[in-house]
This record gives structure tokens, C-alpha cells and sequence, in this order.
């Protein structure tokens, strides 16, 4: 099975494509015709009269040629005849983002039940309802009912994300594009009626514009023993990285009456994805510094971390969360500190972490850094860089790309500040460093990359 | 004793004061000269020439008049010599920036032994040495070495912070410059030879442009006995929020190397903390997270908190937090959900989380939470206000800042995303209500709110 029609469709129906601006049927259809989308769009409505210059059809049924992709837009009550039509026409893809099925009771079960019904044994597959449907930044499908001046789009990454939660889903989005992380397919799958996390997992697994899988679940709407499996197999390829709500006693009542879900036990969620490979985030936030760090870096060859700070306190921080966080920071040898010292004054400090002191210059960074790297001593660093400090040169951010780039070990930054800042971190993270505002935020994301190399 | 002198000098001495741009000396020097510093300055060099056409002394002895406040940056080996022409000038207050005593080891902390003598029995007072110094909003006092562009300056507001490292205190300061959240007074006072932490919490007790007292701590340098003293007694006036790095086995041995501080067990510490009214942060995101809400709202009278949302999977998140936290989300009543109906749609989940789904507008929020708030069920609101969802006005932050000026009880929001929501968090933040951008964060902050007001 493939999903493929889903992001690259040839030609897609917008089923309820609507004449008024602002209206979730007018934004949806609007998003294809920007110019990027390179298929042909449909729009359908009762009234046929053109919106923005296109022809309108009353029916899916009318369009001459295949439709790969049909997007649903319309109230509950018509979707399910809609939906016959689209078997009919042997849409492979269907997106229906109406709400009001299962996640409304009973009775919304039982028309869900029905949709269910219509595409059994046919070929036609349905991500929903009740969801925002799919964002691919390369070939431009664009399903978000949301304006894009209320919510960004990111641009091309290599960070796919799946959300159960369409909320949760567009702030991510706005952030990562406010942010500008890069992201290669991003999937709200509601109710999660026929395609569900095992099957956006296989697929995204076998994508090439992928190399990290972030998905945010409130609980697992198919097979726990088809997930499990799945994530098995694809965390051997590339890292999937999970963050569960629901899982306190509170939090799962909360599921059940948000979503539906059985929200199950989290012990139990954490020991399955434990099992299956699966990296745990406990807050989004953590979610998506373990992505950007994935979707940069080499995975590390084994455990022994070496930090490297201009800043003695967050040198403390950091060594504290490593313990936590059992991290290993082993200290340097004799032979490597001799290495280092020809540019260091007497009072830096040769330990791990290594303070190069507030009175550091780009080179006591470069040096340190390089020697680490070079000695086999270590596995990856974690380069502290409080850009505050008199005399530290700009050019430190083009040594720390040019060593990341020469020994193809994962170096992760720590800076925080305001403009000057900013300025510097931006340009570290274009070159493939990622830079974490506190020193432990950037110890746990290099324990998680250790851990996915141990598998 | 006072220490208004370090913050309200009417003369200040600038012993070291260079003609070099770019030089400590020099930027030191400069701050005062901004035009915003109402008092005397004085620059002292050996080399008398101008600078900047200002009248060079070579010596404080010769300076007619008093002096307030000597701010000393010359090299080690003269800062003795100095600071005995300071005392024999009787000034009151000396900031040593320059390093090279306890921190080194043995023969520093001779020099710096010296030192104390000096001052014993005198009227004048040390900050330091190894420190960056004071930056006052007010008065504009400014001993900072780092210069502007580098490192930004906090504008007015009532949170005062105490670093006991130079690097996290200069970040924590360029951070909180570029978030735009006000600073009353930062100390950096390295070494603490003379006063110490016990003594600035005492003052900031004192002082009224001071709502919040904010630390980072390595080890206690005065008597462990008065600092909890003086906690207890000025954590009854005004929070104290404190992050103690060097928890760990392993941090404490950095901290050692680092300021040679004893930073003894985390736990003591923790306990200590407990017993003295101190609330403890783990990171510095987490020190300014609770400083921005005790900064802005009201402490609450009870421990019954109530969430609103419009993202139900951030909604979960919040619950799962709360659990973890022990925050009470008690369930509204019955009479109290009618009151709020009149506005809800039957899907809207009038539980706690309350639900007002992806298509709220800004009148759900208003009604809901301004009952809730009527209502004496409930001491304080987060507001999870995901600005994406297509329907919701922007109205909606006026709303919020209303019932908080009206009604005196906490009101927390949490938003994260681009442009636009930043644009309205921005707007929030200025209003009195502090937006986090995760709801695992807002959940801690609120509980720190009950944890104090339970006192």
C-alpha cells in the first residue's frame, strides 16, 4: 500500500471549494494556486459558477480524466454521499477533514462506521475526519484550512510530523516556520479512521526527503502490535521520535474526552516505545530539539561527550543535567591537554567540561574543539558559545561548521542572548549546528543521540 | 548597612579608566556617559591626557569632593595599592572587576585576604572582586565590561538579579534585553569577599523598584545561617527564586574548579531552600519563567486553578503536567458550566481542561473565564490561546488583560507559533499576563504562584 497519492497527486478535487474568502472551503482551494502545486485542481461545489477564474464542477463524478487526491470540505451529513462518489471514481486518496464523527459519540461512530463500509475492499484510502489533512513542502499539497498570514508553512526539511491533534499540529508548523527548521511532510490524521501512525510510519520510512519521524499521539488509533512492528523496523532506517499525551491518570481522562482515544497507561506507551526504538519526548519542545538535532547530525559512534565553555556556570548546568542524564563527560588526557595548552592561558581549565574562560578568542575554541575530535577521545561535543564575551570573534561559528563538516561527529551548540546573538546562532544552525538556549536542553538532545546510536 | 551607594552614587571614580576603544577600561568608563547617569564621573589613569575630552585624574586622592562609588580596573598586582587610597579617600562603595585572587587558588586568595584587611573597620564596602559589577536601570549605573551591541541592557521593571557568574549573569542579561522584560538591579559579585549574597537580598528586600529577587548561586559565600535568616525574613515581603548550579556529584566538582565556591550536597541545599521561603528553579529558562509571573500577577488566594484552551491536545499536555506538578484542576459545577453554556457550542467540553475547540471565537474565552472567575471556585486561569484557529478575534487578548485587572487573580497564557501569535503574545505580555510557549511550562509557573501564596 502506498500513500504516495497523498503528496503527489497528479490532480486533486477540492470537494466543497467555496466562492467566500475566508471560508474553510475558499483557503483549502487558495493553497493550491499559488503556483507551486504542479497538478491539476479541481474545485467542486453545487454552485458552479468559476471562483477566482476556474471552472466548477457539481460533481467529482464530472471531471474529466483520473482524480489521485479528493479533499472534502463540506458539511457532516454529505460527506458520506460524496465519499461513494469518490469510490466511484476511483480516487485512491480521500482527505475529509469535516468533523463531527467518532470524536462526537455514538452517533458520530456510527456514520464513521458507514465511511468505513464504502472503502472496504476498494482502493481508495482516507486520512481523517476530522483532521487538517497533509502540508508536503516540496510538491506543495496543502490541505490546512488555516491562512497562511495565522499560520506559517515551513519551508523544505528533511522533519516529518504526524499530529493526532490539529492544534497541536498548526502552532508546531507556525513555529518551525517562524523558526525556519525545515520540514518535509506534516500529516493531521484526526480520528484516524483508515490510515493510521503504522501506515504514515512505513510510508515515511521509505521516504527520501525524510531522515527524522516526530509525531505527537494521544493514543494509538490502530494495532498496538502492527505500531510496534512498524516502528521496529523503520527506527533501524532512521529515528522516530514520539511525544505521548494523556499519560498521567488526569491526562488520560482528558484524552478520552478530547480525541476519543484510549489514552492507555504511559508506562506502558514508554516501555512499547522503548521496545520498538522509539525516542520519547516529554514536552514538544524536546520533540523538536531531538528533530533538529536528527536531521543534522552524524549519529555518534559511541558515548564519550566532551563540553567545551566560555562560561563557567553553564559549564556547571550542563555538567549537572549530564549527570542526570547519565551522560558521559570523561576527562581529557594528559597527552590531549598538552595538545590543547599551547594556546591556552594557565587559568583555563582542562577538565569536562573545558572552561576556556570569559577572556576566550575563537581560536582557544578551534584548537580545544579540533583536538577533541581529532583524538578518538571523544564521540561529540557539546560547544558552549556565550557570544556575551569581550573578545571571542565572529569567525568561531565558521570554525565550529568547518570541524563539524571535517570529522563527521555531531557538535551541538549552547547560546542564548539578544540581537548579536541571535545573529551568530542563526548562522550556526544554517550550517548544520543546531543551537540550544540552555545547556541542559542541549545535554539531553546529545543523550538522545547517543542512545539512538547504541541501537 | 546600605549598599545604596553601589546603586545611587552621586560621584563615581573609574580607576583604570583607558583611552583605548574597546578596552574594559574604556567601555566602563563610556556607560556612564550616555547621559543618563545623573552623578559625577571621574576617570582615573596614569596618563592624564583626555578621554573623550574629559578630564583625567591620577589619582582619586586628588579628586576634590567626595567620592561614592570607585569602580576599580586595573591589573592585579595594583589593585592593594588602590583600594588602600580608596579607603583613606573614605569611599564608600568599590567594585572590583578585575580577577586574579581566590579564583586562582593559594596565592590569589592571599592577595584577596589582603584585601579584606584593608576594609576591616572601615566604612567601605566590596564588590567582588572577579565580577562584572552593577547594572541599575534606574540610575544607570553601569559597570559592565561588555559593550552594548555585544550585550544589551534591560529596560526598567521590578525583577532584581543576583549572579554569582559573570557569563551567565552577561546572557542572562542580553536574554532578557532582547525579550524586552524589565530588570530593577544585577549584581555579578564574583568572588564575594565582602558582601554577599545574604547581604544583596537584605537590600532588595528593601528596595521598591524591586517586586521579585532572582539568584544564581554555585555556593552560599557569607554564613549559610544568615542566608537563611535573611530568606526567611525577606521571602515574606517578596519572592526569592533562586537556581543553584552544581547539584550533582559531578557538577559540584566543576563548580569547584569554577569559582571555588564549596557547593555542597543539592539536597542541603534544596532543604535549606525549603525551610527559608527560597523557591527553586532547576534551569535559567525556569528562574525567568517564575520571575515574569510574580513580576506581573497578583499572588493567589487558593490552590484551584482552572484551564481554558482552544487546542484540546494542548489541553491534555497541561493536565499531564498539572498531575505531575500536584496543581489542583478542580471540575466546575454544575450552576457554574450553565453560566458559561449560554456561549458553547454542544461539542465545547465544559470539564477542566475546559474545551472550546478549534472554531472558538474570542467571546468563549471571555465568558468562561470571567465566570470561572466570579465564581470563587477557582484562584487563578491559564489560558492556552493557540492563535491559529481560524475563528478566534484578536480581541481576545484585551479580553484577557480586562478580567485580569478586574478580577486580581492570576492569569497565566501559554501561545507559541510565528508572526502573528508572537505579535499577540507581545501584546499579552505588555498587558500584565506572561505567555509561555508550552503548556508544561505554564503549568510550573502557576504551581510556583499557589506554592508561594500558600505561605
Amino acid at each position: 500500500m502506498s500513500l504516495e497519492t497523498f503528496f503527489n497527486p497528479k490532480s486533486v478535487a477540492i470537494i466543497g471549494a467555496s466562492h467566500k474568502k475566508g471560508k474553510i472551503g475558499y483557503v483549502v482551494f487558495t493553497n493550491f494556486l499559488s503556483g507551486m502545486f504542479k497538478g491539476k485542481v479541481y474545485p467542486i461545489n453545487k454552485n458552479t459558477e468559476p471562483i477566482l477564474g476556474c471552472k466548477v464542477y457539481d460533481s467529482i463524478l464530472k471531471i474529466p480524466g483520473d482524480v489521485d487526491l479528493a479533499v472534502i470540505v463540506i458539511p457532516t451529513k454529505f460527506v458520506q454521499k460524496i465519499l461513494d462518489e469518490c469510490v466511484k471514481k476511483g480516487v485512491k486518496s480521500v482527505i475529509i477533514i469535516t468533523s463531527g464523527f467518532s470524536e462526537m459519540g455514538k452517533d458520530g461512530k456510527l456514520l464513521e462506521d458507514e465511511l468505513k463500509k464504502t472503502i472496504r475492499s476498494t482502493k481508495t484510502r482516507i486520512i481523517g475526519p476530522n483532521c487538517l489533512g497533509v502540508y508536503d513542502s516540496s510538491s506543495q499539497v496543502d490541505t490546512l484550512f488555516l491562512e497562511k498570514k495565522r499560520c506559517g508553512r515551513p519551508k523544505e526539511g528533511n522533519i516529518a510530523f504526524i499530529s493526532q491533534s490539529g492544534a497541536v499540529g498548526s502552532t508546531i508548523l507556525d513555529w518551525l516556520s517562524e523558526e525556519e527548521i525545515g520540514m518535509s511532510k506534516f500529516i493531521s490524521y484526526g480520528n484516524g479512521m483508515d490510515i493510521d501512525e503504522s501506515d504514515m510510519i512505513e510510508y515515511l520510512g521509505n521516504d527520501n526527503k525524510t531522515r527524522v519521524i516526530t509525531a505527537y499521539i494521544e493514543g494509538i488509533k490502530g494495532s498496538g502490535k502492527k505500531f510496534m512492528e512498524v516502528c521496529k523496523r523503520v527506527s533501524r532506517k532512521k529515528p522516530i521520535v514520539i511525544l505521548k499525551a494523556g499519560k498521567t491518570k488526569k491526562g488520560t481522562e482528558a484524552v478520552s474526552s478530547h480525541t476519543g482515544s484510549l489514552a492507555g497507561s504511559g508506562k506502558i506507551y514508554s516501555a512499547a516505545f522503548k521496545q520498538s526504538g522509539v525516542i520519547e519526548a516529554e514536552t514538544w519542545q524536546e520533540l523538536f530539539d531531538y528533530a533538529r538535532a536528527f536531521s543534522s547530525q552524524p549519529t555518534p559512534k559511541g558515548d564519550r561527550i566532551v563540553i567545551v565553555t566560555d562560561g563557567g556556570g553553564f559549564g556547571v548546568l550542563a555538567t549537572d543535567e549530564s549527570e542526570r542524564s547519565r551522560l558521559k563527560l570523561p576527562m581529557p588526557s594528559k597527552r590531549l591537554k598538552q595538545k590543547m595548552s599551547h594556546v591556552m592561558p594557565p587559568y583555563a581549565i582542562l577538565h569536562n567540561p573545558i572552561d576556556l574562560t570569559g577572556d576566550t578568542d575563537a581560536e582557544r575554541y578551534r584548537v580545544s574543539i579540533e583536538e577533541c575530535l581529532k583524538s578518538e577521545e571523544y564521540d561529540g561535543v557539546i560547544a558552549i558559545t556565550l557570544f556575551q564575551v569581550p573578545k571571542l570573534e565572529e569567525n568561531v561559528v565558521d570554525y565550529l561548521i568547518e570541524l563539524k563538516r571535517k570529522y563527521k561527529k555531531p557538535i551541538l551548540a549552547c547560546a542564548a542572548g539578544g540581537e548579536y546573538s541571535n545573529k551568530l546562532s542563526k548562522k550556526l544552525t544554517k550550517g548544520g549546528i543546531p543551537v540550544y538556549p540552555t545547556p541542559e536542553r542541549a545535554v539531553k538532545v546529545m543523550k538522545a543521540l547517543v542512545e539512538y546510536g547504541k541501537r
